[in-house]
């Protein structure tokens, strides 16, 4: 970490406050690095930002399929969502379509990440439980992808059942990476979650777009995992109130961007971008498809949002319309308890050619 | 900032999630500097960590003998308080005292720092006013003061109004600074908020552990400003569960230290400790009194009171007896949503002899 890994300064009048330091990758479809911020390389926790990698893993057991799972119930399984009564019922259908229990799950409920059911559950004393939890779409998938296989749904969470074994295997496969350049350690949720280079986020999240780009124009026959891929990201893309909840930066990017952008907010602040290729995608020297990924060091995510929206105009990724649903996230008013406004944040980064 | 400044990593698994760096000054009560991290003397926003000295110019004005202030109303005008019945209501009686409304008062409400408090307002439907704020007992000092001097009670909060003019002076004055060595900003309650180098804030919560030191001892005859230090480190140590409230780490440090150290937090992750002489001050060089101060570049408070605790612990201050209260804050269980430890911190910074 050094001097000039500073992504985000806040002041407060003319004297500053708080400073973070950040990592940007801005990568093609190949994987080829095109721009740089901070070490582009940093081994990084993706949290829930690798949850496309995950149920891509679920998709590629056939259980889908098998159970009959739409793309809303995909972009659940991708979601770090509210826990919105949709969210938790969705999840609820799901689990019973699988023919399992709210105790097969080895999540665990927590306060929600939207403070409008946080107080609609304590005005019920509603007490969450695993299917509350912001991770019951994945974690039903993974019961889903179990039984694909053969295996039993007991223990699915660990490391050593085999699904997970299959979860490690496409994860890596996925960003490009043999398996020993992914290191996993255990999520906030229970399952295992892995750590590599943040520039591989940013891969998994162009192969997403480019996956896309490659359905849509049907010049030639999509491979398995390319299908896979775009499932994924139409998912995501058509269902972005399923991804996150209302008001939440992931489902107001998506809905921006109306198809052209896949988002992905992982835990302790970092981020997955994939944009579809477009004139702006080729000006920025990428062949197809643009990944970006970021990881603000201190984890705090009020400051990625600003960034990863600092980043996105920077790089002139959509209109001047498109990003301006984000403004609220960007720039928003710095208010006192009074409504005065008391700072600023400035953004002293440059995104350097790689 | 630079590598070197990084004092917290937190770890998933065997991997670096966060990492948050910081700046430490460790002076004696003539501000000599004998412990440094990173920058000591960074520009830094006190915030509430600045209320005693705040809190020293109201003394100064003669507002609590006139109005009858004991020591608890004292505490609660140095507080970060948790929006607890008890501070609402000894804030309440303060501001009848001085013969002031709330509609007087220049705060906002705001959500509570105590989750348990956040949680019982939402229960009934209550909506927090200006009282509620966890500034209000300085509110209420700042119109004592106000109307001591003479001044009108109305914008009392703004930067050129008589009684902030004298606070500016108090405030530079206690640090040992000149005026022009303060930087000014508004801060969350409304008020005029200081910034200033770093280990001014050691020095001067140092000078209150010295002020207690002196008043203890009798050997000399107290200036007028060392009475009022030392008033305030009685206050201040005496009702601790006022100054922030239950199960807050100031609570808990001046509880557990019983008397032998004052510590006050500011918001954005800032810290000033003082410590009275003993065996260990003196053993860490200080002619008698200590002062400690922190500031996390980040604005993250769970790990300001990790690393505060660590420090604490390094410097040996207390006996181990004393530290253990603060195990909680210094090593909290990294528990995910299952109750399985994911993770741990490490505090990979040394504090060199200046």
């Amino acid at each position: 970490m050094k001097a000039e890994h500073v992504a985000a300064i806040t002041y407060r009048g003319k004297s500053i406050e708080n400073t973070h330091t950040a990592h940007i990758a801005v990568v093609d479809a190949d994987g080829r690095l095109l721009y740089r911020f901070g070490d582009p390389h940093r081994m990084t926790l993706a949290r829930s930002a690798a949850k496309p990698a995950q149920a891509l893993s679920v998709i590629e057991t056939g259980a889908l399929d098998q159970f009959g799972f739409d793309d809303a119930d995909l972009a659940l399984m991708c979601a770090s969502h509210s826990s919105e009564d949709r969210h938790i019922e969705r999840a609820r259908s799901m689990l019973s379509r699988v023919h399992a229990q709210e105790s097969d799950l080895r999540c665990g409920g927590h306060p929600p990440i939207s403070d409008a059911v946080y107080r609609s559950w304590i005005k019920r004393d509603f007490r969450p439980t695993a299917l509350c939890s912001n991770c019951s779409g994945k974690h039903v998938g993974m019961l889903a992808g179990a039984q694909a296989i053969g295996a039993a749904i007991a223990d699915y969470h660990l490391p050593e059942h085999p699904m997970q074994v299959r979860v490690k295997r496409v994860v890596a496969d996925a960003c490009g990476l043999r398996d020993d350049e992914v290191d996993w350690a255990i999520d906030g949720c229970n399952l295992p979650t892995p750590a590599f280079a943040l520039d591989r986020l940013a891969r998994l999240y162009a192969s997403l777009a480019h996956g896309a780009d490659t359905a849509a124009a049907r010049q030639q026959p999509a491979t398995e995992r390319g299908s896979a891929l775009a499932r994924i990201y139409r998912a995501m893309t058509a269902y972005p109130e399923l991804v996150a909840g209302d008001g939440r930066f992931c489902t107001m990017l998506m809905r921006a961007f109306d198809g052209a952008v896949v988002g992905k907010l992982g835990a302790d602040a970092c981020y997955g971008i994939g944009v579809r290729a477009s004139e702006q995608t080729r000006r920025l020297g990428a062949a197809g498809a643009l990944g970006i990924s970021v990881k603000i060091d201190d984890g705090n995510v009020d400051i990625l949002y600003r960034v990863v929206s600092e980043i996105l105009e920077r790089l002139q990724i959509g209109t001047v319309d498109q990003r301006q649903p984000l403004a609220a996230f960007h720039r928003p008013p710095m208010l006192n308890t009074c409504g005065v406004e008391y700072g600023h944040t400035t953004f002293p980064f440059a995104l350097q050619p790689a």
